[in-house]
């Protein structure tokens, strides 16, 4: 059983993830890449993962089997475990908790070769739409505080398969880097009654050197201080604290903007490993008015060393308006 | 000239770094590697480095000459610069600052083919001596309210030199990992009137299952929610706030512990890239009682995804109770 303990002195909490323990040979060096076997998220292995939480058939195909055009099943070597109450329990002056959670694959499309960036609009807006019912029926399990939804492209970027997908992880507490971003935006709205995101876009159209792309509702921005070159962040124009408040039109604004997006920084980078990453508000009950969620995306280009795991300082030796200008100079128009 | 930038939202500050910038073309994949070529750190090629700062010689060989057994230089790339003065300022809703800083880097010993593990504990000791001399010196400029020592070794851990070398950044602010442990070790000070490392030390002697060796005066543990696989702690036996504090038979016994533990991860992981840094009291006023120097290592065994980058959440495949008894058993006495 999976197991949630948190650091005594900062208060981090970590996962131990005893279903996919590992030993010390386990790390040997230059393992041997498992590529070129059977691919389980391809179209006709429908029986190499778990059992579908979610899809999309045209034609009524049986479930589990081929016909699809995305899936949401859980995670085969998961994270945290479904079953189970949560028993917080303490251990001298430490705490920890029962690993429970929920840990989804979204497969993307059945095709091995495509991307984010060469589906069609419709395929990236239904990928969307899955993260919103999933979102949606996690909500209803009180256990689960949070949702991630994230997405692994590349191996540096820590994918272990190559078909595309994304991951969604829901946890029993609040992740401590959402909370941060709740406490702040909470802080300057009872200073300012204004949303710090908001406020954030309204600076970023006045100055334009950051900006990369505003169309369709959304703003795509390079962060003012970015932790890493070619960080970006997409933001709905007007103010949305949850990503399940999206509305239709708007989710086909943002596929098209996030499509467009990632075939800039393929042009620009030459097919970077990228993570993204959702910050949303909390599922449960509580006012998050002065949220505003928004994706982030970090391309991997830079190994993160001694000084940022030590400080939380990060080193970016690419300026976010020379970042801008070069995912600009190569938008879809040019 | 660098900027510190801070983040509107959560508050953390990150260094664009403009002395190392980089442009799309910088992050090609495959760089070419420039091993084979001449390194700037072996004896001989003294010139290739900015003028040392600290040196130790045996036969009182030249400043910036050979025969020397260790030397502390400037950064030639440095993220940070030294001359300057602080100066905050304002845009709009974001905060930045002039990027003053010192970037420095201990050359552990003349031989391009020895580590920390292959060296003797003298030259280990040399090394920690070079780090406390340093603290001691930077001290004294009010400018600097941090100083992190760390270490990259191994490519992967973000070494650019194959060169056993430590490095040292001040910053004019403390960093936030640092300040989060501050506040929490402060926070359980004045509830319990005890040092929070100093409990989990009894606490761990009492358990000690997660104890890699005790000797020396120092207590080596894998602490009970690491981020990392093989995460470990180096902690003084007894509380001791600052690393500057430590007494000459003190050092000895860390430079041994030190020897001894690479020693064992090297026999344990095969020679794994890893990270270590110190995590001390700010250099500046103000009484940090409550805190306890530690050195905290990490091995880099797994990749950093986009679960961990969007939560600050760590998924650790390897409980420290294992990790402790794998290294347990292969001490330098088996």
């Amino acid at each position: 059983m999976p197991e949630l303990r948190k650091d005594p002195v900062v208060g981090r909490w970590v996962i131990i993830s005893t279903e996919r323990a590992r030993r010390p040979s386990d790390f040997a060096p230059d393992p041997v890449k498992l590529k070129g076997g059977v691919c389980p998220f391809c179209e006709g292995n429908e029986d190499k993962t778990p059992p579908e939480i979610l899809a999309l058939r045209q034609n009524q195909g049986g479930r589990n089997g081929p016909g699809w055009s995305l899936r949401v099943v859980a995670n085969k070597f998961p994270a945290l475990r479904i079953e189970g109450d949560l028993e917080p329990v303490g251990e001298g002056l430490y705490d920890k908790m029962t690993g429970i959670g929920a840990h989804e694959v979204v497969i993307e499309t059945p095709r091995h070769q495509e991307s984010l960036a060469t589906l069609p609009e419709s395929a990236v807006a239904n990928v969307l739409w899955a993260f919103r019912e999933r979102l949606m029926d996690l909500k209803k399990d009180p256990r689960f505080q949070y949702a991630l939804i994230f997405k692994n492209h590349g191996e540096a970027a820590g994918a272990s398969l190559e078909h595309p997908h994304s991951q969604l992880i829901a946890t029993p507490i609040v992740p401590i880097m959402v909370q941060e971003e709740l406490d702040g935006a909470e802080r300057y709205f009872r200073y300012k009654e204004r949303c710090v995101f908001c406020d954030i876009i309204h600076q970023e159209r006045q100055h334009g050197t950051r900006i990369i792309a505003e169309t369709d509702g959304f703003v795509i921005i390079a962060p003012f201080a970015p932790r890493f070159p070619f960080e970006t962040w997409v933001l709905p124009a007007h103010h949305q604290p949850a990503f399940e408040e999206i509305q239709p039109n708007e989710m086909s604004g943002l596929a098209r903007q996030l499509g467009q997006f990632l075939r800039r920084i393929n042009t620009v980078l030459h097919d970077p490993p990228f993570n993204f990453m959702l910050h949303t508000a909390p599922l449960q009950d509580g006012s998050f008015h002065y949220y505003h969620w928004h994706l982030e995306l970090i391309p991997k280009l830079t190994k993160v060393a001694g000084f940022e795991w030590g400080s939380g300082f990060f080193i970016n030796p690419t300026p976010p308006e020379e970042a801008a200008r070069f995912l600009r100079e190569n938008g879809p128009e040019s």
